[in-house]
């Protein structure tokens, strides 16, 4: 089924080779559509080639996806993700004790900003069950302890994939997630940091920072992988601080950033702007 | 006569219409051409389409590059600047007592950040004649009163034109320059602004800023106009300043932006990166 | 009363002469105090010194903010603004159909970040009831025309008076304040402005931010006065922007600045860490 | 001798106790001194006092120094830095192959933002022998091996004694100084991070942030020490980048910090305005 306004996103990539371009293009041009927006990237040093197009099909949505898929996939041997300009995904939010991102999150869906809707809160402590009554949601209160930790992560991946999740957001979810529970999930995991990485990569960055005396602290948001605060950065912000700030100012300072920074990552990632690659991520905004 | 290495750069602009990433892309690969860059743009407001491309053509640099023009002109009806890779334009620097910026866009001239060639330097204040004999360079004192100010800057063209220059840029330079003087040299003129613009356009922004009592001070580099300080944006940056900071203060933290706000609008047009329209920049960057 | 926590703040202004900062820390030191921080600034230009103290004192808290209001009035001729670090001053919202600053304030109070208590919110329009009442905050709609704009203002005098406000801010309250009422409230208001004053002033930022072209944005928090967006500055900040931005993007970057630049300047105002003096601030951060 | 506009500046720091502010503020009020700038920290955690002082005294400079230098000890066993307005110190500089922060601080000296004198340039190259010479600077090459850094580095200790310098700034000098090298010459040394550390410590910062794929680099000035990279931090500036960056655009873009985050930290050790303590800087700019 087709709708008049309804935009088709593309996000390919793949080994580079001459005429990718005129190829892609000329595909969706000979069929109709009309290309909105069109950014491409090469990697010049791995040889590889990413795009993004966004294009009105002429046809019905559907089955425009499955042609171009599969004219990449034969054609040029290239992976695309497809995306419909109208889809609203459900994430599911993990959270501690800590409201500032959780907040920040549930607000930006309410107005409209994000595109999606939370399918579920999963949360170690009780702390933040008022607030997500308030505003409506569902709420998954699982503690965790050294001994359950197997046991309640298999109940969370449970949860969570009952709930339609297609993207988990670590809102400052204070545990290490397993291995077992990522491939579990079977779904991309976002995740805010405390701190401008690599440094102060771990526990208690704010105090790492402060003992450091650095002049500058960040917060960075990046996919969770195996290793603990190594995945692909997506989005990182810093603000100065000074001799006069304690660690408190620090800590708050940094809510700041945590929050527009883990809100830009879900955002792009929502929108099909990311592309991951060598642990990297490149950014179409 | 065609180098191995060297590509050719295209700026286009024109109503925007179906198919024409499509077209472009198509011909340069049809040519046996190897895009090594494709940015676009459309300003869906105004449809107009804006493309930037850098390719390594097969045949003769030269030769492709006229029929690429032709091709432009003849099947889209748009307009199109080309650059060769190789290219290392004159520009001619305006100076008149500051010497941050007039130093600064030496020094990355002469260490191969900037790839130009500095043609003549033309000041109304003797000041910098002292360094510009140290760079080497070529100096013409042009003092201007109300009286000769037509006079003078008749002979300003003059020198700047026999120099060969393909751009003029205003390093702090404290005159403005007339309509017929912009007319005349008939070449792009970059001018920096010490303010954010349009806040304290005009004389003496700093202290219109202390005055103010702003948080934040900027400085603006724009091709300079007919109406003073109101030309097309190519970039901005700002810094903090408090309480504690005097007037000189700002002067200073200004001078930092001021540099190398100028220099990356001049390295962009040296690249072929800005498009201008309606009085608004397009920077591929 | 006294607590054994609790401290003074005082803010100190008044005309510069020697022995200021020897007179004052010896009137406290002499009275067995112990102070925690000491800031002073001098406008060397205006001959104007200005301080803020905070010290634990000894004796009875009342009594020792009474004594040294004296001291600074009769030994040294100056004005002293003296808060008690245990306050926690009533604040009313003044909002229309924006929801970010509004939702921003509202989450910094209810998590301890900012100190201080929302008395009221009044609105001239009904977007906000259903928040207003998830959050268990006192709603007033009282919507306005160019009519029944002096009669309403009145109203809104009155509820905010009778709700013991001791400051109003402005979360993107789209209405301009008469004199009337900046009179009769008799209590400071914050404004945040969504650009960075000077540029950009008056209605519809966003739009003329984006017509001239300006590569960055931002918001500007301020002390409402009779002459509109004229006001002391207290706190301002920026965003980069590109081509690539429609009005839509600088509109949620913007949202950001403003939320962040409003909290601060509530928080520096409620924790006495601003002194205003010829339409400009004076900030102990 | 005393000249009318001459003033003291003090650094002093020590063990925190009540009366601090009013005793030393007394001290010069009762002898007639005007304090200009008074600017204070305290480490609560630490208990640590900070304070910078500029006052003018009513007697001769020399003695007063002296006396306030024995009252700070005398009377509050703490340790006071004390220059004079008039001071004008003489720097030496190591470099390597890199002009750009060079250049800089050259320019920056002849222009009387860093109100010091270039004594010596020493290079383990010869590459900026020619700009030392254009800006008559007296230039040392001591090109240095691993078998001869130990004899070489005494060499280098000797140029810069018998130069006068009371400080050496490490303008992107790319050898690691010896424990000894900084024993034997007895003065601070400041040198250029080209990271935000404590990220990308060690060789290659650019390479190395390109590889993990920040989109934040910076730049870090701090005092060496024995322990490479983890000397005090006296500035940090940052900048964005994106995938869309070669480690070439990295380097660009990280002179432009390193510039000016250096030029910063050496204005400020010139005016005396940095206490260090706990491997951390105080900075009362």
């Amino acid at each position: 089924m087709k709708s008049e306004e309804e935009s088709i996103i593309a996000l390919l990539h793949g080994r580079d080779r001459a005429g990718l371009v005129a190829h892609v293009a000329g595909w969706i041009y000979a069929r109709g559509g009309n290309i909105l927006h069109a950014d491409q990237h090469r990697d010049t040093q791995e040889g590889i080639f990413f795009q993004r197009l966004e294009w009105i099909p002429a046809g019905d949505v559907e089955s425009e996806m499955r042609l171009f898929e599969e004219m990449v996939s034969f054609d040029l041997g290239m992976e695309a993700k497809l995306i419909r300009s109208s889809a609203r995904p459900k994430i599911a939010l993990m959270v501690s004790n800590f409201e500032h991102c959780f907040s920040d999150i549930v607000l930006r869906c309410r107005s409209g900003e994000l595109k999606c809707d939370i399918s579920c809160v999963v949360s170690n402590h009780e702390k933040l069950r008022q607030m997500s009554s308030i505003y409506g949601l569902d709420y998954h209160y699982t503690p965790i302890t050294p001994e359950t930790k197997g046991e309640v992560e298999s109940e969370q991946v449970r949860i969570i994939k009952e709930s339609g999740a297609e993207l988990i957001v670590m809102a400052r979810y204070m545990q290490i997630l397993s291995s077992k529970f990522l491939a579990d999930c079977n779904c991309p995991v976002i995740n805010i940091h405390h701190s401008f990485l690599p440094a102060f990569a771990g526990a208690r960055p704010y105090h790492k920072a402060y003992e450091r005396g650095v002049k500058i602290i960040g917060a960075t948001a990046h996919y969770a992988t195996e290793q603990l605060d190594e995945g692909p950065i997506i989005a990182q912000a810093v603000a100065t601080v000074s001799h006069r700030n304690s660690v408190e100012d620090l800590m708050r300072k940094g809510r700041e950033l945590e929050r527009s920074v883990l809100a830009n990552a879900v955002r792009w990632h929502i929108e099909g702007r990311i592309l991951t690659y060598k642990n990297k991520t490149v950014i179409f905004d």
